[in-house]
C-alpha cells in the first residue's frame, strides 16, 4: 500500500511475448509489493522494436489512473552500457531502459526527475526485466521514493517520431495489419494525396471501418487520433509492405 | 469496493489479440474503479467473429462468481448505428455491443434489464472499448447502478446458434484446431453417423483424448458438454476445412 | 484472505494458449477465493510438452513470493488414470497433474507432503483445469489446508532433465527461437566444444546478446544461469532444427 492507502498499479509493456519472462517479472514485482495490482498493457511489442514500443506507451499512458507505475522493457541493449532508469513525470512513474522507449512519453507528460538504477554484479546479462527493472518497479509500488532507487541523471537518450508538416511515419503496425501513422487528420477531408513507397497516389478516408468497402486500402482516424492505413477484413501491412519507420506524406 | 465490501470482478472478452488495446481498456476500467479485479476471459476471439465470441461467453460465464461484470467487445459495427448496451441478468452484469454477442448468454441467465449507453461526440469511431464500454464497466465496478448508465432499451438484437434436432453447427474452432459443436452427446453412443461437407460418414467417439489413436479424426465430449471434432496431436480444422458456422449432423 | 491477512497469490502455468480455457479456470479460482491475486506465469507451454513446462516452472518459481500457489496444467493424460495432485514444498504450494511436470520443482524446493485430488464423476474428461485443479487451487487460496483436499500420496511420478557431466539437453525453446540448455557455463570460457546433431563443432560464447555478431549461432548465459544457443536477430531453433529434449554436449 502506498502512504495514501491506494492500491499501487503497475502496468507492463514489453516485447517478451507469451513466454514466461513477463510472468517471472510479475513475480518479482509482487515479491516486493504483494498488494500491487498488475495490468498488462501489452507484451506484443515487436521484438526489440523501440519505435513501436515507444508509440504504444505514448498513445496509451493517459488512459491509466494518475500514479500508475509503467514498467517497460524493450531492451536490445540489455547487458551493454545503456542506463537503466526510473523516472517521475507530472502524473506517472516509469521504469525501463534509457534507449528512447520512454522518451516521447516523458516529454509529453513533463519529466520531473530521473535516476539511474544500479545493476548488481550478479544481474543476468540477458534479463534486466527480472533483475533490475522489476525490483525497481516493485520498490516504487511498495512506497520507496524514486530518489532512493538510484543516482540522479540529468540527460536521457532522446527519441522522436519523424514529423515535418504533413510528412510523418508509420509508428506502429498492429497485429491485424493496420498501419498507424503519427499524422492527425485534416478536418472534413474525405480524400488524401499520398506519398509513400508502393502506395496509391490518393486514398479515401472513411469515418469508421464499417463505412469502407471490403478489400481496398483506405484511411481512417484511429483511436490515437491519427490517420491509419487499413484494408477492411484484410491485412494492409502485408498487402502494401508497410512497416514501422516508413515515411509517409498525407495531405 | 461495492456497497457490500466485495472486490468487484470484471472479466474481459474481446477480439483485440495481444496488442495494447485490451491493456488500454483495462486502464480505463481502473481509472473508474481502482480496486476492481480484472480477469482476461480471452482476447483471442477470431477478429470480428460474433458467433465464436458469443459461444465463448455462453460456454464460460457460469464458472465466474455471481456479480461478475463481463466486458465484451467483438464489434465489427463500431462507429455505426448499432447500440452499445449494458445489461443485468439474474446473476451477472454485461457490457458490450448490441450485435448478438451477448444474446445467448443474456437469454440463458435470464435478462432482467438493459440500457443503451450514450456515445459521446468525441468518442473514437474505432475504439468504443476504450471510450464507451470500458467506462461503463468501470462505473458498474465502482458501484454506479445500471439504470444510471443509459436509457432503458426493451429490444435487443437476437442471435441463436443453429440447432434442429441432431443438426447443429460448429460454434468455435479453438487455437489447436479442435472444432466444437453445439450438439450434446448421445449417452453411451460409441459411433456417430455424420453429415457435413468433406467429413467421413461415420466417426468414432472416445471418452477422452488419451483413448483416441493419433492422427485420425474422432469425436469427444468437450468441456462445454457438447461434441467436438478432434485429431489427436493434430489440427482437425486445418485437415478437414472446418470453420465456425458450418452445419453438421451427428446422430 | 488467508489466516494471516495476506492476499493469496495464485500463479498459473498451462499450455492452454490464448483461448478462453485459462480465463475459465481463473473464474473458478475466484469463485472459491474472491480476493486471490492471479498472475499468469505463462499459458504458452508448447501443447502437451511436459518437459518444457517442467523447465519453465523449475526456472521461474523462486522469483515468486513465499506462499505462492502454483496452478500448473500441462496434461496430455487428462481423463486417464494419472493422479491429480496438490503438494506443499518448503516454501510454496503446487496443484497439477502427477506426470512429472511438477517433479523437478518439488525436488528442488523440498517436498513436504502431497495429496491426490478426487475427480468427481461429473468432471469433464477434457478439462480438469476447470473441474479438478482450479477448484483445488481456489480452496487453497481460500485457506483450506492441503490435507483437507485429498488423500495422502507418498509416491509421485519422477522426471529429470538429462545431465551427465557436460552432456545435457535442450530444455526449452523460447518463442524467439532461443534454445535453452540445462548446462551451466564454465567460468571464463569464451569458446565451447559442441556435440549435437547438425551443430558446429565449436561455438563462441558472448557475455550478452549485444556483443554477438548478427546472423551466426553463439552461446550466451541465459537468465536461468544456463547456456543458451542463440542467433542475434534470428531464430536459432529454426535454423538448426533445435528442439526440446535434444541432447547436447558443451565443454
Amino acid at each position: 500500500m502506498t502512504a495514501t492507502g491506494q492500491t499501487p498499479l503497475v502496468a507492463l509493456l514489453t516485447d517478451f511475448g507469451p513466454a514466461a519472462y513477463a510472468g517471472v517479472m510479475k513475480g518479482v514485482v509482487l515479491a516486493h509489493a504483494p498488494r500491487a495490482q498488475l495490468v498488462d498493457l501489452s507484451h506484443a511489442v515487436p521484438p526489440q522494436d523501440i519505435r513501436q514500443g515507444a508509440w504504444l506507451l505514448y498513445s496509451s499512458f493517459t488512459w491509466f489512473p494518475e500514479g500508475t507505475i509503467f514498467l517497460c522493457v524493450v531492451d536490445p541493449g540489455v547487458g551493454t552500457e545503456r542506463l537503466a532508469i526510473a523516472a517521475r513525470t507530472r502524473r506517472y512513474l516509469f521504469v525501463g531502459p534509457d534507449n528512447g522507449l520512454l522518451w516521447p512519453t516523458l516529454e509529453a507528460d513533463g519529466l520531473v526527475e530521473a535516476v539511474a538504477l544500479p545493476v548488481a554484479a550478479d544481474a543476468s546479462a540477458t534479463f534486466h526485466g527480472r533483475d533490475v527493472f522489476g525490483p525497481a518497479a516493485g520498490r516504487l509500488a511498495a512506497g520507496t521514493p524514486l530518489e532512493a532507487l538510484g543516482t540522479p541523471v540529468s540527460r536521457l537518450i532522446p527519441f522522436a517520431f519523424h514529423r515535418a508538416g504533413r510528412e510523418g511515419e508509420i509508428v506502429y503496425v498492429d497485429p491485424f495489419g493496420n498501419a498507424i501513422t503519427n499524422l492527425p487528420p485534416l478536418g472534413g477531408r474525405r480524400r488524401y494525396a499520398v506519398e509513400g513507397p508502393g502506395l496509391p497516389v490518393e486514398l479515401p478516408w472513411y469515418p469508421h471501418y464499417g463505412a469502407a468497402p471490403a478489400g481496398s486500402l483506405f484511411l481512417v482516424t484511429g483511436s490515437a487520433g491519427t490517420l491509419e492505413l487499413s484494408v477492411k477484413n484484410g491485412d494492409a501491412a502485408a498487402a502494401y509492405a508497410l512497416r514501422a519507420g516508413m515515411r509517409i506524406r498525407l495531405s
